[in-house]
């Protein structure tokens, strides 16, 4: 058997059919159209994804379910999506529309949360039970897996560790709270720490490599860290320090077999993970009870697909 | 059928008969004896369950699992106790030896993670299937509740939210980190800042009410918020504002069915948790969907008992 899997994304929509192991066996895409509306959106997934079949000699008898993730709010019990702003969607029946064009079990969820379960299912946390992927990106996304069940909420607006407080009255979010998890630990958090270092120390390594403040990314400071210069071990030290905090937090509440990084952060690998995964140890409650490795994630963007097609599996 | 449940403490041990709708119908309690040992600690207990039971009529046939929750860490899959300072616990296999005396299976927990499991069988989250149970008291204990299920994490170290980090680098925790919630949200912590505010304020309604800054409890601040006391008013606005903020950072990571407080600072009931309500409010990130309502735990002391009976339903 197989599970659709369809990543709604704000300029593309790729789907693929996965099988029961979450590995993509066929693909299909769209171009995302916000100015098509709700239901012309629905109608052209829903055909790629007949044609994705029909391409591939798969019949639908073939395929088991149906399941999107979206960069938004849903709600898994009824299979609308509350709102997804870069698609223009408020208050939308996603699963009934779309059943209007295949008529199987339909599944939505947030796009970080299904990029967790393909960790779960196909990825990095593979064998575990539960589990916490963070998407280190523009924001910190999360999926989160208990008893090898996907949790995205009692009301589908959970798993949002980018929005809790990691720094009370901290550096304002663009959420509208302050000291969000998300303003220390994202690439955007990197960036701005590593920028205000160099308008103070204009000699550093990063502002050689980056040539301006404006131009500063990740990489440059990860690299400058890599090469010694103290302006890029310092950002990326504190850059550490609060990711180290904040992943202290889900071993402290949570408490899964495993954490996952994904995003481009992530891509550091074992340069950041050796050092977060020191970080994150000092602030263990329990530093003599076994607690959860630091993975890096290993799908990439693949996640979303799987991820979604695994909705179906999972449910 | 009973579940017979035991609550640990450091001073003393009780217990009960409880039904499946998790009534207490019959009691016992013992004193703690740490001098004792584990072993005989652990007989004592099951002797004063057998005459609990004998004295009652009620056969072992008729019991179905025995509970204990403890003021510690355990590991759920193998029923042992990792460590239980106040008993002077480490690495104790409680429900092997307690099934020496009675040959049931038994179930060893948390203290806050059962007083949650309580809430949710018998008390203020009945009816729901998720919930997340704060005790302030001294510290801030914390139970959770996922998809109808108990969750203490994966190596029985979780659902220490009182340990996750609200302000990095902040006030210094008797943990070794700093900044934890427990130092910002626990009756600890508002007395604390109530005798920082009356050190610079002595003429508040505060001092005149506690005599002296080392007579100060959470009650004393509360009335004196109460009555509009300017010192009373800012330090309560205070703990207000942190515990909204860790309570949101719950509704936007975990979003639970219900949020339910308990222990000595929740006796200050509506006037505490409305202005919870209204701070935490302000920092849910999606505002336009339902949310987790902010209770005040119904079962008090009896919970832990209760809540440790209940594993075995749970389970």
């Amino acid at each position: 058997m197989y599970y659709i899997g369809i990543d709604v994304g704000g300029t593309g929509i790729q789907m693929g059919l996965v099988n029961e192991e979450g590995q993509i066996v066929y693909r299909g895409a769209i171009k995302t159209k916000v100015e098509d509306g709700f239901n012309k959106q629905v109608k052209d997934m829903a055909e790629c994804a007949l044609a994705m079949c029909a391409d591939n000699g798969v019949s639908l008898d073939e395929v088991k379910a149906i399941g999107a993730g979206v960069p938004g709010i849903t709600d898994p019990h009824t299979g609308a999506v509350i709102f997804c702003t870069n698609l223009g969607w408020y208050q939308v029946p996603f699963a009934t529309e779309f059943q209007k064009y295949i008529n199987k079990p339909v599944y939505v969820d947030n796009d970080a949360t299904v990029a967790g379960l393909a960790e779960y299912v196909a990825g990095a946390a593979v064998g575990t039970s539960s589990c916490v992927t963070l998407t280190l990106g523009t924001g910190v996304g999360s999926g989160v897996v208990v008893n090898g069940k996907v949790w995205s909420g009692a009301h589908g607006a959970g798993s949002e560790f980018g929005h809790t407080i990691l720094v009370a009255d901290g550096v304002p979010c663009t959420c509208g709270n302050k000291g969000c998890v998300e303003r220390y630990c994202s690439a955007t958090a990197i960036i701005r720490m590593g920028r205000e270092a160099c308008a103070e120390h204009p000699e550093s390594a990063i502002m050689t490599a980056a040539g301006s403040l404006e131009n500063i990314n990740a990489k440059h400071i990860i690299d400058a860290a890599k090469a010694g210069d103290p302006v890029g071990v310092k950002v990326f030290g504190d850059y550490v320090h609060y990711l180290g905090l904040a992943i202290s937090g889900i071993m402290n509440m949570w408490d899964p077999d495993i954490i996952v990084l994904g995003g481009g952060v992530a891509n550091a690998g074992d340069f950041l993970l050796d050092a977060v995964r020191a970080e994150a140890k000092k602030y263990v409650l329990y530093k003599d009870v076994e607690y959860a490795p630091i993975v890096r994630a290993k799908l990439g963007t693949e996640a979303g697909i799987i991820g979604a097609a695994m909705l179906g599996l999972n449910a």
